[in-house]
């Protein structure tokens, strides 16, 4: 079981490795995020398990873990013995750091181990998070954060009964040119934020894959990664949408029998900022998103990849800060806030802010009405 | 009375002459307008009478004429007496060609005139293009048509009646850069049109002005400058849109107490092609368009211009052909229409069809509910 990206741009990119203090670096150009003291953290190093061998764990967050400063690579949780081996081989693992999704109990007596990144689908999130809750460990999850709103208030309300941290794994959180691109919003750098238009989507391909099957996955590209193009809205605005609505087309009616295969949404929010997203597993080539302001624009694009993320600014300035490891800022960011016991930028409760509209964008679809959040 | 376009973008930039067949070469490039041979027409000039003669006849149509083949100015039609006079010093216009909306029945006792250009307020169109087909002309129409399809229908029905041609002043129908753009997705130059992001908005000034009033303007920017992004979306897709909805939101309630200020809209095509359209009158900036197909992608930015319109391809290629009067292209069209007795590309017919989806736009709004258009 995997989880995680597989969007084809991703790796075609060359891997650079400028690793940034990202996380230091993203704090401060985040004005709604509380800062608090980096200093107190000790140099201790972090033992993360990976729950969940797909794609993303092998290609990206494992590698990741390597640029670490506060993280390593503990354990694992896999479901395929063979899988177990091989990575045992690889990284060098005792046996006594190798569960399956059955025997997670048993993370609780593991001392080294002291967060689970849960990377499998979307629909088992909920199920092993709260397994490793249980088991007295931090939790790190995958984006979208599970497929409901219910799933996600069951995961927050586990690891706040085991007094365990949630973070969810927005990476671009710990992107420099998406913050640069929020400190110029905040500070009205090019003027004051009026509108925002946001697209992400590929060609999916084989299609026996578990995101095609709304069961694990919850639904189509939307929550995979147009919930991308949903985040940058909440975070270039700062606000939350007060209304949704959504339209979604299907070609495809055999590849795409459970899921929407394009969806377009839109959504006003309080200030009275517009935003209009689409999202799809049809086509490849979106990935982008703009702001407009009452004197000028930013925009990135491309904007959403794990390297080359760029982007320009009606000023004729370039938006181009150094590449860096994504995943590594982001377990490092966690690693530090529960060493120095101070809360995640990404909580749980930031999930579930982004499920609440998702669903409110599938309720849409469905219902052929714009649906109010309030 | 005046109405056409106002944005500022437009009148500051440079105006350059390079008038050339577009007529001709527009119809050679739109594959879903039927193709009439120009040959027959005989080298005549018809007699246009501007109805309205505010900003856009004064620093737009009037000087266009000028530079038209087929097309001379013949009269005017004003309720401002000193307008009426200005004008006729400039232009050398004998008193009998002058007119009053209230005399416009005279406008059959003048051959010298063929054709009544309407330029007045979106909600007087019927009544002046009504009045000058029962005088026995050909009505050519600035857009949008007027302000509710019952109104476009009667407009449609007048002309029939009359047997006069009814024309719809959509200047970019005659424009290189756009026809190369609906070229280029019709052959599929750059894959098949997946999905289109259009979007046209202006900070709008003189808060007196008819356009704040709905009972003139029969809407806000969705009726003056969204229908060109309207406009790109059905004629980039060559498809009517199936289902509508769409958000408004207002800043300034003082100033748009009757209007919305911004408006976000999107559609599904009975393609499966999604659009996203956007449009305001409170800032500026957004004047584009992109579409992307399974395998690239098309842009005009700026594309809704009187000049400088310019655009780029996923090939590398740029679109820039050459400006032009896209002024004097339209009525040379319109005169050509006339006198070789074929139908325009722009009738009422096309008018009508934005309105149905400009009416379903402020439906969706009014109603928060999606909107069929079947």
């Amino acid at each position: 079981m995997e989880n995680g990206d597989s969007f084809p741009l991703m790796n075609s990119l060359p891997s650079r490795r400028h690793f940034l203090k990202a996380s230091a670096l993203a704090a401060a150009a985040l004005p709604f995020i509380p800062k608090f003291s980096l200093a107190a953290a000790p140099k201790r190093k972090l033992g993360f398990a990976l729950c969940g061998l797909g794609n993303l764990s092998t290609n990206q967050i494992a590698p990741a873990l390597q640029e670490t400063e506060y993280c390593k690579l503990a354990g694992i949780i896999t479901g395929t013995p063979e899988k177990a081996r091989r990575w045992q081989a690889q990284y060098n693992l005792p046996d006594h750091s190798v569960y399956s999704y059955d025997t997670m109990s048993k993370l609780a007596d593991n001392p080294d181990i002291d967060v689970v990144y849960v990377v499998t689908p979307n629909g088992l999130h909920a199920d092993h998070t709260i397994a490793a809750a249980k088991a007295g460990k931090h939790v790190l999850c995958e984006k979208p954060m599970e497929v409901s709103v219910e799933k996600c208030r069951q995961m927050i309300d586990a690891c706040k009964t085991a007094g365990k941290q949630l973070a969810i794994g927005y990476r671009l959180h710990f992107e420099p040119n998406h913050q640069e691109c929020i400190r110029l919003v905040r500070e009205q750098v090019l003027g004051s934020l009026k509108f925002i238009e946001a697209g992400f989507g590929f060609a999916i391909g084989d299609p026996a894959q578990w995101r095609l099957k709304k069961e694990l996955s919850g639904g189509g590209p939307m929550m995979d990664v147009g919930i991308y193009a949903l985040q940058a809205m909440r975070y270039l605005s700062g606000e939350e949408p007060i209304s949704v609505s959504a339209l979604a087309t299907t070609n495809d009616k055999v590849k795409f029998r459970d899921i929407e295969e394009s969806l377009t949404w839109q959504m006003a929010f309080p200030s009275g900022v517009l935003a209009n997203g689409n999202t799809t597993y049809g086509f490849s080539g979106i990935n982008r998103f703009s702001a407009n302001t009452d004197r000028g624009w930013l925009a990135l694009n491309p904007a959403y990849g794990y390297h080359g993320i760029s982007g320009s600014r009606s000023d004729g300035k370039t938006i181009r800060l150094a590449d860096m490891n994504q995943f590594a800022a982001e377990m490092d960011d966690f690693a530090q806030c529960i060493l120095g016991n101070r809360p995640t930028r990404v909580p749980g409760e930031e999930g579930l802010r982004d499920m609440k509209v998702i669903s409110a964008i599938y309720e849409s679809v469905r219902t052929g009405k714009v649906v109010n959040l309030t």
